[in-house]
């Protein structure tokens, strides 16, 4: 047991370079090919289509002639030994066929079949044994239970299904856990005009992850952006390492993921637990980690069409000029849930446009809505955008155009055509161009965009402005990032020797013990016992069951509060034993705890959790009704740094409440976030003893930090 | 001045049949045709692709040739009286042209120009100089500063921008407040196979408005569909009245609007007002009277498209055929916001496809994924389709598929064509056709579609899914509005004499004589009455300053809680007058009201605000946080029956704490609807008289419901 250690599954990382020999053959041998199989036509036309320039074998095990070439009736029979197997046949068959493969010395396997991994205790075996094998003859598999890949600049396309061809070659990688989602992806991709360095569906991931494909593009001199589709994440660890990579390289990553219909593994003891759940988790690590997790493919792929393009932003202040009021109006909607700022041009703009001769009616605003004018002078279209891009107000500019699909249109454009290529190509800060609705980027426009050296244009505003929102971010968290600090090692803490039965009075002196600051209170076993506490401690005081049985005091009654004097200590001493008796009669109780009570202030859940998956993740939300019902709350993957906690509390929805909600006093957000650290460090220090800590409430009241209540669960010793 | 009046401008409604006439003529002439301006080679050439049977005359002042045709030089010389004048000269002739229409007997006329009632004084003095004379001439002007119109069935394609041409005719109605958006918005509906009927857009409105198109849409025989693109909503008596007709013939309304960046113009002193705004108000006047509004272009054609083929889905449970898992994943992802479910089949489904051959590692959930064994047997997809058809869990039962783009995918589909069409077209409930990702409907996809009589194909499960939603949402809310009973007119209020002073007491005083249960309270103004008072009503007591130039009494100190003797309300009087004196030292001060402390429950805020362009509006919401901070809240226009107070009440984040969360009290909150529905009898029976009445907060502990604050604003005499 270390601190600081996250809880994965060990790591057995695949190099990069042994996965590119795979994805790089350059003789390819289709096992099972057949006339009447799908897979088979379309592996051996998609080939054909990509101009693979390498040899193509067929087996087929009565030797049929197949898709128009011949073919040998066994694997034994090749002529030299392919670099790559694409293996069609049925389940059952898979163990010989191997043997043949690592008789003949091939090295890399494609497999379609199902039937494996994903179907039971049978299939599972007989994966297992597939891969033990190849492990033993250093042979690679691709799948089970996928549809191969698609190489673009090295023209292969070993894959199992109708897809997009001619490929549109570009510079977003993809690895997909699904094979379907990449037969509609390709095609989608080259409508959007966003164009394909390597397409990689994994199956069941048996001997090669999505994660080892990004690890993979992170690498590849011809990947700019990195596109995930995720069901799941099995290895954390080499997750994070991805991420950290591709950040350290500039390659953005951004993931797709399927997820709130999966079932939490969690238990959900303690609050903190019902509110993390996987995809809550997988989300908050995103964001931590600088990796841009979008909710749609469409959003995937005009995320990565800007990203490829233009990198990071540089900002979130952007200016757009467009000919539509409409347009005006719905990038004024859409712009502030994207993150980013419409500020207003500066005079020196408004003068500038005014002395270039548009008239007084048309007002200069952000977006600016040239139309009206344009009619009498069509040149105002470029003077705007270049009083624009020349305006010190804007990190970026956005104009409303798209490539032109035909000769109609490219016609049409003559007039404004060289003035909006300049403006594109040659200003001093990114001109972004997008299209008011969806509009399908064809060959023309693609070849249009190639002869002229144009940048991706976003297929619609709403797409294009979302998009350009990630890249922003995507920038500023990497910043963000590289500024943050290494963090010291926390140091160990012992689990006390009570601790397999820890009260909340121990609970509390424990945490005391290691610099939390936490409410005085006893526990006390009789009434006198009870109010001759009150009586020291001062009135009002509270009264709260002590039990390392019951997680929910005030459910069965176990929480009394305002006791003004003698009288009201003893009937809530009885109170509660009476309560916690009928409610809770199996618990075993320690007492009855006495604490001041505390004037009314805000109150902060801190919880840490033990995630199956991922490990030690902080929870910060408002407590009661805002954290419970509204699940207003902010995650992160420990360790985490002060500057980091700060930011989790001011993501809160209830953030105004701490900075002076009604004229109340503000709390010193730098100094709670510290406090928040130094939970987080006990937390870490206890290591893998700790299964959870929460502190519900943490009072704060202007610069006061207390906590009021907290709960301890250990690891279950095994 | 009557109870129940909305107020709104004074309704001026265009029959739809004066309208129609302008929108079906039978001769058009271009005014200002010339071969330079594009809006005239548009107009001319878009009327001739579309297909325009009558007479197209050209007016161009030099009787040149345009466009291949010939020109009269003034309109007095044309042979006949056009139909319809199609005016593109600009702004400064327009007087001069409409004069010379009018001697020609040209009833209808469509005016592009800008500069008008968009721009200033001048403009707005022109437009109305316009407008007075064709009312005088029984002229009607389409416009002004718009691009014209489309008629798909009548191949009327009076339009001055690029379109898609030919259209694709169909059932889809469009108003739109943009001229721009329409450019856009034809091809793309088109790429989208769905079909228009009529496109019209309105530009500054000046006689014809887009709820004026909306009207007519209602009553046209071809519309079975109603979509518009709305930025401000002037005439909203007219907007209510639409929406009742659309419902009463059956056919949707479906609204995008532009609006979040729009400034509220309504006053926010107190909470209720700042809630509120326009957009907040039209969003929830569309959920209240049954019009779908849309957040993006995309889902509005989406919408339409669904609508379109199936109208009203019967209900929210569906089921979902697909061999793709990751479609799986992602529908079950997106079926809850959409307000969908996805139930389990039934066992018998189960059995019976086991029966079929359907082998045990196939799972048969739902959404139901076929993938692996449809490579053994591609006939388990229509038998899934056919068994999840006959189970009665399922309102209706969405298929992954889209129309063949080409002849290719038409082969490829052969094999299970037969029974894709069968399921679409015959099946006892609906079935929806989704593709995966975003697939353009070309021409050959629409000819397949209609040669087979196949009903829309939604263009993503994404856009599908919420459209989906979108429909069963409208079948159930136009059920909900079938079943509302009469509202009978509340009793008209006279406002008390002493309104223009009204104290807190005097406000619960008149909420308590009108029935509203309300906490009781004496205004005191010495300390010794203060405390007389105190003892009379007994302990604890809150005492609260009086004093009608306070709203937030909080902020000044005005509030003193739970004082549990004589000393402490001496105190307590003390410091609050100490503290609004200083704080709030120009407000004159009624004293102090004393009134028993309540437990601690609930807080709902009960407002009704007159917003100035729909009138009385109800807003109901959790106290405090929850209303301020996270505007958790559901407004309605007044009035509003108790069933619909319920489902304002339902529809809150917070209802949980009313329906015994953790243990409280619940509440019966149909007792709790009609205390609010008799609250807002009063404020309607106080009519005009009225500007804002709120009840902040409304405590509810289980079945005690009693407001213990209270603020009336009375409307400021003119």
């Amino acid at each position: 047991m270390t601190a600081l250690t996250i809880a994965t599954p060990s790591s057995n990382n695949l190099a990069p370079s042994r996965l590119r020999e795979l994805l790089e053959p350059s003789s390819i041998v289709i096992v099972g090919a057949n006339t009447t199989n799908t897979w088979s036509s379309f592996t051996h036309s998609n080939l054909g289509a990509a101009g693979f320039e390498g040899t193509v074998y067929l087996v087929n095990r009565r030797g049929e002639e197949c898709h128009g070439q011949a073919s040998y009736t066994s694997i034994a029979d090749l002529p030299e030994t392919p670099d790559l197997a694409v293996v069609l046949t049925g389940t059952n068959s898979l163990p010989e066929i191997q043997q043949q493969c690592i008789a003949k010395g091939i090295r890399n396997l494609i497999v379609l079949a199902s039937g494996l991994g994903e179907a039971g205790a049978e299939g599972q075996a007989l994966q297992q044994l597939l891969v033990d094998r190849a492990r033993s003859a250093d042979q690679l598999i691709l799948g089970p239970n996928n549809l191969g890949f698609i190489n673009a600049h090295a023209k292969v396309a070993a894959f199992g299904h109708m897809t997009q061809l001619p490929l549109v070659t570009g510079s977003v990688g993809i690895a997909s856990q699904s094979g379907a989602l990449a037969i509609y992806l390709l095609p989608y991709m080259a409508s959007r005009g966003v164009g394909v360095s390597y397409a990689v569906t994994v199956g069941n991931e048996a001997m090669v992850s999505a994660i080892d494909v990004m690890n993979l593009l992170i690498d590849d001199p011809n990947t700019k952006v990195i596109a995930a589709y995720l069901e799941q994440i099995t290895n954390t660890q080499q997750f994070l390492d991805v991420a950290r990579r591709a950040r350290e390289a500039g390659k953005p990553i951004v993931i797709f993921k399927a997820g709130a219909s999966e079932a939490s593994a969690m238990a959900a003891a303690a609050h903190t637990g019902s509110l993390a759940g996987d995809d809550n988790v997988i989300d908050a690590i995103c964001k931590q980690f600088g990796v841009i997790r979008v909710s749609n493919i469409e959003e995937l792929v005009a995320t990565a069409g800007i990203l490829e393009s233009y990198g990071a932003l540089p900002g979130p202040r952007f200016g757009v000029v467009t000919g539509s009021g409409a347009m005006c109006a719905l990038i004024a909607d859409k712009a502030q849930d994207a993150g980013l700022e419409l500020p207003a041009p500066l005079e020196s703009t408004v003068q500038r446009l005014r002395e270039e001769g548009l008239p007084e009616f048309a007002a200069v605003n952000n977006p600016m809505d040239t139309t009206g004018y344009i009619s009498v002078d069509p040149s105002i279209l470029t003077k705007a955008g270049d009083a624009f891009i020349d305006d010190e107000s804007f990190d970026f500019v956005v104009l409303n155009t798209s490539w032109p699909t035909n000769q109609f249109m490219v016609d049409l454009g003559k007039p404004t055509e060289p003035g909006l290529h300049r403006q594109l190509k040659e200003a001093g800060k990114p001109v972004v161009a997008m299209s008011f609705l969806p509009t399908e980027v064809n060959e023309f426009a693609r070849n249009f965009a190639a002869e002229h050296g144009l940048p991706h244009a976003s297929d619609s505003f709403e797409r294009g402005i979302e998009a350009a929102g990630h890249s922003v971010w995507w920038g500023q968290r990497c910043a963000q990032l590289e500024d943050e600090l290494e963090l010291k090692t926390p140091a160990i803490i012992q689990k006390p020797d009570a601790a397999e039965h820890f009260s909340e009075i121990e609970t509390g002196d424990f945490l005391r013990s290691h610099g939390v600051p936490y409410v005085p209170g006893k526990v006390t076993s009789t009434v006198a016992h009870a109010v001759q506490t009150a009586e020291t401690i001062g009135y009002p005081v509270v009264l709260k069951i002590a039990s390392e049985d019951i997680a929910h005091k005030t459910e069965v009654g176990g929480v009394r509060l305002a006791l003004k004097d003698a009288t009201e200590v003893a009937q809530a001493y009885e109170f509660i034993m009476d309560s916690v008796a009928r409610l809770a009669p199996e618990a075993c109780i320690q007492g009855v705890a006495v604490s001041p009570m505390r004037p009314a202030g805000n109150e902060l859940l801190v919880g840490i959790i033990t995630d199956p998956q991922w490990g030690k993740v902080l929870a910060v939300g408002f407590g009661g009704v805002m954290v419970e019902i509204l699940k207003d709350s902010a995650l992160r993957l420990l360790p985490v740094s002060p500057v980091e906690i700060r930011r989790m509390l001011e993501s809160l929805k209830g953030i105004e409440l701490l900075t002076g909600f009604r004229g109340s006093q503000a709390t010193d957000l730098d100094d709670l976030a510290q406090r928040i650290f130094e939970i987080t460090e006990v937390a870490l220090g206890l290591g893998d003893q700790l299964e959870e800590l929460e502190i519900n409430p943490l009072r704060v009241a202007g610069n006061q930090i207390e906590a009021l209540d907290a709960l301890v669960r250990w690891k279950e010793q095994s």
